[in-house]
């Protein structure tokens, strides 16, 4: 794999901020064993990061992550060994998981995550059913995925307190890969399996708000930590409630909230000799997959909208109203890979990184460098959550390239400070990242009534 | 990575079996699970296996391996995984770490294992020292492996029932790589500290025919648990005691242990319709390191055995004289890459595997093959276990080539019926293999006396 690159302009902020990391890394790494003894990581997640060199953070944090297929297979057995931590924390005695993706089989990129995972579990002696809540599905069926692997939705019976398959399968544990956006199915409710991702952590409940609340507390001890300004891991951002996009409600108030943030990240801007113009990214506080998403450059942007952007805005996926949105700092990205904006996404199971890719946008660069190395095209099939407005509007024609990490960083320099940006290094660094967004999660998670 | 070859006439025989174990693959997996919530798994081992195809097994258990160094550097997050779940059972507020390795110096590969498990567990977040008992160290000293990266050596302190390094380094966990061949130093004896493995692993007290004694359980329950012949994984073997080679003593007696075991393998052979001719290895009991080991092929090869051999059997490493020996069942190898004979050896840390190699034995096929490919030749160390006879006697000048393995072996098949061999099955089959003799080493040191 080629390593991205960073912007040359940034990248001694970026190599300071590598060696900060390396330099404590058996801090760092003995600070998240203890939090994970205080906190239960959630079963599964993925992060999309934003690095701008002077400021490194994940912007999103996906408690019901698609992608594993994605994922570089050779650490699959990794997925495995966390995948059994998780399930025998659950329910000791687990052989039998009942797996319930999410309602859309027409993608067959989705359905190919699906395998994977359910290749993750079957690796770690389970017993797994693919089980589906799909109203559609009426009964046992066999799909094709992406890849030409072959999957069987089976649909979901209840019985009592218990989730069960036409022929009596009886989980021990079922597993969601389905996020819940369009509220939690009656089926799902009171169950006495253990059921994880709990239903709390649906999108009918979660707010991204909630997250970055705990986010917070999380990056401002790991700053401590590691003796670091904690802005430069923790973006500004404000909550806005009250809005209605389709009637013009609340677009003042939300100005006034973009023009603060904006102010904010401006006064840090020039403190830190920052010469970029500051942006936000609004987006709806209970959203996902890349829908109800903005980018803003001043408070008029967000005056008296057009119609293409207020429909945009209005409602996400499963027609769900948006009434409040977070004015999230906007990071620049100044990492690219062959010419192309390239995002890293950082996939973990319980605490554990188990991979990660670069998500390079094809549109954003010239095509003729992205096509050059061979690389594998992907439509974007919204099986991954993405928070870039340019490319939402777009998400039928636009394309992705994802390219896989072929290692989940280690550190192998004798010294810290010596040490140059490299591969093993950088995504080391995405993977301490990603796992204070985890983190951040796991306490989310505890704060919320059940 | 290439895929070893099998010999044709075999190969069939092999697929059956990978195929039965691909066809049970959730209920081995639950079934280890099980195991280990039994049995405490070893800190780390590595085990030796042979293929002939009609018969596979793991014909040696080191529970201080050395070669680390020799994995693929992708998989050492995965290492550190597993580290982390070692070491936290050991002792859950564990910071820090004393790792002792061997004390022989001069061999730089050896140094390079020991710089791999110092990464491994740094990157687990320990703090990790080096300490060393070699008496001719008595200031801390820096090494350089032979990768050119630099360890520091520091003596080992001891006050009360605690060992310190120089300036007070107090640790909370001591790892052993040093197998305690010359017996155990004072300085390790009942100290209050964790220490792993424990004292009784070491090759003072360890013999290799209480390991054989209880993998005869874990394989019995094993092929019952997946309904095949346990010869298929098991090899025959007896135990000879009150040998004195450099006398002759027990000569008559070895030879009449050496002739029941043939019987044994040619009884199994007619039955089976194998032509082979069977063989045996003679080995110390409490032997390591590939010295002190014989292949013989009938009885008379142990009477009046010639001075040469003789010598190369009575003493081991650290040269303590061999009273004990096992006369093992010997497995063909009929697996090749590039023409040369293939090993597999398999690396695990606590429970699981994280990483393997073939051993491929340059003196035995073309130079001109081995040469072809531009691997990476390595003389042999020592630093790594080998039963082979053949090898010993030229341990200066014969070579070996690691080739390791750029994937753990996961099972992608929809079909297990249908699949055919390929590297994720095989290596998939040789983990599971491994994870049986390191049940066998958990039940074999729970059995030994503290």
């Amino acid at each position: 794999m080629s390593l991205s690159v960073i912007d040359a302009a940034h990248h001694s902020q970026l190599l300071n901020f590598e060696r900060t990391i390396l330099a404590k890394q058996a801090q760092i790494e003995a600070w998240f064993r203890a939090q994970w003894r205080k906190h239960r990581a959630p079963f599964y997640g993925s992060v999309d990061i934003r690095n701008s060199g002077y400021k490194l953070a994940s912007i999103d944090m996906n408690l019901f992550p698609g992608g594993f297929n994605n994922l570089n297979p050779n650490f699959l057995p990794l997925a495995s060994i966390a995948a059994i931590d998780a399930v025998e924390r659950a329910c000791p005695e687990a052989h039998s998981v009942l797996l319930i993706p999410e309602n859309h089989t027409r993608n067959t990129f989705y359905l190919q995550n699906v395998y994977a995972l359910f290749c993750i579990l079957r690796h770690a002696g389970m017993q797994v059913r693919i089980g589906t809540i799909n109203p559609d599905i009426t009964e046992s069926t066999v799909f094709t995925t992406a890849n030409g692997d072959h999957i069987t939705l089976e649909p979901v019976q209840r019985q009592g307190n218990r989730l069960y398959l036409a022929d009596g399968f009886n989980p021990c544990l079922i597993l969601l890969n389905n996020d819940l956006s369009g509220g939690v199915p009656d089926i799902l409710h009171n169950l006495e399996q253990a059921l994880l991702p709990p239903l709390k952590a649906g999108w009918t409940t979660r707010r991204k708000s909630t997250h970055f609340h705990a986010y917070n507390q999380v990056a401002a001890e790991f700053a401590h930590l590691i003796d670091i300004d904690e802005w430069t891991i923790n973006p500004f951002y404000e909550v806005c409630s009250g809005m209605d996009f389709s009637t013009h409600e609340g677009e003042n108030h939300l100005a006034e909230a973009v023009e603060r943030v904006l102010q904010r990240i401006q006064q840090k801007y020039d403190q830190m000799g920052i010469t970029d113009r500051p942006f936000v990214i609004v987006k709806a506080d209970a959203g996902t997959y890349g829908m109800g998403v903005m980018t803003v450059h001043s408070a008029d942007d967000v005056r008296g909208l057009n119609r293409k952007k207020r429909n945009k805005m209005a409602k996400i996926k499963e027609g769900l109203a948006v009434t409040e949105v977070i004015v999230q700092e906007g990071i620049y990205t100044y990492e690219t890979l062959h010419n192309a904006v390239a995002e890293p996404v950082v996939y973990m199971m319980d605490r554990f990184v188990i991979g990660g890719f670069y998500r390079v946008h094809e549109d954003r660069g010239p095509d003729e460098n992205l096509n050059a190395v061979g690389m594998h095209f992907i439509p974007l099939q919204q099986n991954i959550a993405s928070v870039n407005s340019d490319i939402v509007g777009e998400e039928v024609k636009s394309k992705r390239v994802f390219e896989q990490w072929e290692n989940l960083g280690i550190t192998v320099a004798d010294n810290a400070n010596q040490a140059n940006d490299c591969e093993n290094i950088r995504l080391y660094v995405y993977g301490v990242l990603a796992r204070l967004s985890l983190l951040a999660a796991a306490i989310e998670l505890e704060n919320m009534p059940d």
